[in-house]
C-alpha cells in the first residue's frame, strides 16, 4: 500500500464516496488509487472552478463531504472561488491539492507556487504533509476540521512522493464533536424575546433553514406571533408547500428598514449579525437599525435545530403546531417572458423534492415569492458572492441526490464563469435542468451605477456591463458541451420547455430571452 | 477629480492605454473613470482569467503593461493562474483589485477575504492603497514595479470609497532603472567558454530571445561554432526565416542528455539554470547534468542583448554575420490529420509577421521545428505551467498587434479553462485564428501514466484523463461565443481553412480533429 492508496481507504471509512478532480502530473499516484482502493466516485470537471463548486453542492445537499483533487497552486487558484462560497456555506469539503515531490521543491521549477499561502484565505484547517506514512493521518485530521461544527474547508497538499512511497497503512478517524447546544440562559433569552410578539423577530441560518428546524420555527411562531426571517443567502433551506412562510432578508440596506418597521430586537439563530454586502456611501454597514436590540440563541458553530426546539419547547408550543404553505402553485403563466414569467413557470411547473440551486443574480428577485407556494423543494444560494457557483453547485448536488430533479436558476454573466460544468452534467448524465436567464449585461452593475447616480453611462461603463455586443448564444454553448438546449422566447415556450426537460432525464438548458 | 481619475491620469501619463476588466460594485468609481479620462481602450473578458492572460499576452508583445481591473478577492482569484505565468514570463502587469470601503473592512460581509495573501504568490510588489490622497502615487509606485527589469506582475488594491473621495491631483511617474548590463567579468568569463566551440553551449531565454539579441548569438555562433539553445518556455521568441537556428531545451529530463553530448559548459543568458519540470522518480531535478560547468553572463534582470552583443564585439565577430534560416516553407501537407500534418500545414501558410500562441501541450511537440523555416514570426509559449493560457494570451497579443495575424494553437482540454476568451476577441474584432488540437483527452497525463507503469489504466484513471466522452464540439462552443468556426478532418481541409481565415479579417477557429 503507498500513501495515496492509504488516504483513499481512509477516505472510504470516512464515507467519502465522490472526488471531484482535475489533477496532473503530480497527482497520478491519488488517481491510480482511486483504481487500486473500490468505492470512491471519480468525477472529471473541465475546470477547477467545477470541482470545487461541485463539491459545495454535494457538501450541502448530502451534509457530509466529498474530496476534490487539484492540480498544484495554479489548480487549486481556478477553484478558489467556489471554495470562498463553500467557507460562507459552511461546507464540510476535503480539498486535497498535489504538491511537487518533496526533493524537486528545492527548485524553483515553472510550476512551483506558496500552495499554502493560496489556501488559507478560503480554508479553516491547512497542512501540508511532510512523511508518506501521515498521509492517511492528515487526511483524517482534514475529515475532522472539515466536518466540525460549523463545517469548513480543509486543505491538504501531498507532495507526489509521499503519495507513491509505501505506507503502514490507514489512518484511525476521529469523530468530529458535536454542535452543542446553546446554554439555558441563552435559550430563555430568546423565548424573552420572542413572547413580545411582532415586535420580535427570528433571523434564521445555516442548518436552522433545514426542515425540522423550520418546524420548530413555526411553532414559535404559532405561540407568539413573532416575525420570521431567513438571512439574504442561505446555504440550504427547505421550501415550498408544507413550510412556514418566512421572509427574506433584503440585499440592499435601504430595504431592510421598511421590512423591520416596528422590530426592536432580532433572535439570531445560525445566522450571523447581518452585514451589508458592500459598503454603500451613506449607507449603513450593519443591516439591522442600531436602535435593535440583537439575541443570539444560537451561533453557526452550535446546533440552532436544538435550540429552536428548546425555545418552542419552553413556550409549550404543541407539536406540529404552526402555519405552513399550502400547495398552491400559481398557475402556468402566459405572454412576454420577464423575470416575473419566468419565476412563475418555475413555480408552476416545480417538481415536488425538487432542488433550486439559485444564482439567478437580479433575475432572480422575484424567485423567492414564487415558490412560497410551491411543490415542496430545497432552495441554495450563492452564499459567498463569488459569481460562477451554480452551474457547478447543481452539478454537485445532483450527485449527491440523484432521484431529485435538480433546477439551476442561472444569470447569464455568472453561468459564463465555469459553464465548463454543463459537460460534466452530460458526462454523469445528471438530472439537471438550467434555465439561463439571458438579459445580457451585468444588470447588477447598471443598477449600481444608477444608484452612484450615474444617469447616463459613459461607452466605458456600457461596455463593461453589456454581454449582447455580440450575444452569446446558450444553445449552442450548451449543446457544445453535450447537454441538449432550446431557447425560450416567450412565457408558453418556457412552459412547455422547461415540462419536456423536467420530464426527460439527463441534463437541459433553457436560454430564457428576458 | 476623484481617486479614480487620477489613477487613470496618472495611467495614460506611464502610457497605459488599455484595461483588461471583469470589475464589480466596488470597482465603479474606476469603470466611471474610464469614461471622464480619455485614452485608456476597456476590454471585457467574461472571466478574470481571460483578462490576467490577456494582460500577459499584451505586455510580452508591447514591451509595456496593460492594466487590469478585478472584482475583490474572487474576481483575483480567478485571475490567478493567467498571473502565475505572467509571473514566470516577467511580463509587467499592473493589475488593480478594487476592495471594500475602509468603513465596510470592519465587518465580515460575504465578499471580504485576504486580497493581499492571494495576491503574493504571483506578485513581486502589493500594496493596499489607505488614503486617496496615495492612490495616485501608489499607482506610479505599481507602474515603477511592474516595468523594474526584469518585470513583474504589480497588485495595487483599492478600496471603493478612496476611488470616490475628492483628491489633489495625479502622481508623477518615476522611471524604472534600466536593465544593468552584465560586468566585463562574466563578459570574458563567457568569452572564454564560448570559444571552446562545440563543447560549449549558450542558453538563452527571456529579452535574449528576442531579434536584436538573436543576431549577436548568430554572431557569436558564427565566430565559435558553439551550440545554441532557448529554454523550453520562453515567453517571447522570434523565430521564422532570418533567425538563427537555436535548438529547444526538451521537457523530459531523460532527452536532454543526449542533446548535450560533448557539452562541457553552458552559457546562462536571461534563462536560469533549468530545472525539470516534475520531480520525476530517479531523474534529476535540474535539467543541465552534473559535469556541466554553469557559467552566467545575464540573470532575467540584466540586459542580455547588450550582455550578448558585448560577448560578440569581444570575438570580433563582424556585424551580420552567421548563419540563419532561409524562407524555405515547407509543402502544403495532404492526408491523415496528426500532430506532424498539423504542424507542418501552420508553417505552410504561416503569414509573415504572425504572432504564434503555443498551448499545444503534446500536439505542438513538433511544431517547433516544423516553423524553423517558415516566414519570420513571434511565438509566445506557456511560461508557467499553469493552462488556460492560450486563448487569453492571444487576445491580448492581438490588442497589442492589430497589424499582426496571431495564431493561437491551443490543445483542446487546456483551451477549454479560458474559452471565454473567444467572446473578447469577438466583441473587439481581433485577427485571431484559434487552432484547436482536439485529441480529446488530457494526453500529457496519459504519457505520464505509461511513465509511471501503469500499462493499462483502470476506469478511473480512464475517466480522469479522457475528455471524448462525451466529445466537446468547439464548432458550437466558438459560434456560440460570436466567433465563425468550423471543423478540419484531414491536412487537405486544415490548409484551405487555415488559408481561408488568414485572409478573412476577425477572428476564426479550427477545430482540427486528432
Amino acid at each position: 500500500m503507498n500513501g495515496a492508496e492509504s488516504l483513499m481507504h481512509t477516505a472510504r471509512a470516512a464515507r467519502i464516496d465522490v472526488c471531484f478532480a482535475n489533477p496532473g502530473t503530480t497527482e497520478m499516484s491519488l488517481v491510480t488509487a482511486l483504481d487500486s482502493v473500490a468505492g470512491i466516485r471519480p468525477v472529471l470537471g473541465l475546470f477547477e472552478g467545477v470541482c470545487t463548486g461541485a463539491a459545495d453542492g454535494f457538501g450541502r445537499m448530502a451534509g457530509r463531504p466529498a474530496m476534490t483533487l487539484l492540480h498544484l497552486g495554479p489548480g487549486l487558484a481556478n477553484g478558489l472561488a467556489n471554495l470562498h462560497n463553500a467557507r460562507r456555506a459552511r461546507t464540510p469539503v476535503v480539498n486535497v491539492v498535489g504538491d511537487h515531490s518533496t526533493r524537486h521543491l528545492e527548485f524553483d521549477s515553472l510550476l512551483k507556487s506558496d500552495i499554502e499561502a493560496l489556501a488559507a484565505p478560503v480554508s479553516s484547517w491547512v497542512r501540508t504533509s511532510t512523511d508518506a506514512n501521515s498521509v492517511a493521518a492528515d487526511f483524517a485530521q482534514a475529515v475532522r476540521a472539515a466536518t466540525t461544527p460549523p463545517g469548513g474547508v480543509a486543505t491538504l497538499i501531498i507532495p507526489a512522493d509521499l503519495q507513491s512511497a509505501p505506507v503502514v497503512g490507514p489512518a484511525p478517524l476521529s469523530k468530529p464533536a458535536a454542535a452543542p447546544a446553546p446554554e439555558s440562559s441563552r435559550v430563555a433569552a430568546a423565548v424573552e424575546s420572542v413572547r413580545r410578539g411582532q415586535s420580535s423577530a427570528l433571523l434564521v441560518g445555516g442548518p436552522a433553514c433545514h426542515r425540522g428546524a423550520l418546524e420548530s420555527l413555526a411553532r414559535i411562531a404559532a405561540a407568539t406571533n413573532c416575525r420570521l426571517f431567513v438571512e439574504t443567502f442561505p446555504a440550504r433551506m427547505d421550501r415550498g408547500a408544507g413550510t412556514p412562510q418566512v421572509e427574506r432578508f433584503p440585499y440592499f440596506p435601504e430595504q431592510s428598514a421598511g421590512l423591520l418597521d416596528g422590530v426592536e430586537r432580532v433572535v439570531l439563530v445560525g445566522a450571523p449579525d447581518p452585514v451589508a454586502m458592500f459598503g454603500w456611501p451613506g449607507a449603513p454597514n450593519r443591516m439591522l437599525p442600531e436602535h435593535v436590540e440583537v439575541v443570539s440563541l444560537a451561533g453557526p458553530e452550535e446546533d440552532g435545530g436544538a435550540a429552536l426546539a428548546a425555545v418552542a419547547d419552553e413556550l409549550s408550543a404543541p407539536a406540529g403546531s404552526g402555519s405552513f404553505a399550502t400547495f398552491n402553485p400559481p398557475p402556468r403563466p402566459s405572454g412576454a417572458l420577464d423575470a416575473n414569467t419566468l419565476a412563475v413557470a418555475v413555480a408552476a411547473t416545480l417538481p415536488e423534492q425538487a432542488i433550486v440551486v439559485d444564482e439567478g443574480a437580479t433575475s432572480s428577485v422575484l424567485l423567492y415569492p414564487a415558490l412560497a407556494c410551491a411543490a415542496p423543494h430545497t432552495w441554495l444560494t450563492l452564499t459567498g458572492g463569488a459569481i460562477g457557483q451554480g452551474l457547478p453547485c447543481a452539478t454537485g448536488a445532483a450527485i449527491a441526490c440523484p432521484d431529485r430533479s435538480v433546477i439551476a436558476f442561472q444569470a447569464d454573466g455568472s453561468g459564463l464563469y465555469t459553464l465548463q460544468a454543463l459537460w460534466t452534467q452530460a458526462r454523469e448524465a445528471l438530472d439537471v435542468t438550467t434555465i439561463i436567464c439571458a438579459n445580457r449585461s451585468y444588470r447588477i452593475l447598471q443598477i449600481e451605477l444608477m444608484r452612484a447616480g450615474v444617469g447616463e453611462p459613459g461607452p466605458a461603463a456600457r461596455a463593461l456591463t453589456n454581454l449582447g455586443e455580440p450575444a452569446l448564444d446558450w444553445v449552442k454553448l450548451a449543446t457544445g458541451m453535450g447537454v441538449p438546449a432550446v431557447r425560450a422566447g416567450d412565457a408558453e415556450a418556457m412552459v412547455r420547455e422547461l415540462e419536456r426537460a423536467l420530464a426527460e432525464p439527463g441534463p437541459h438548458l433553457i436560454e430564457a430571452v428576458l
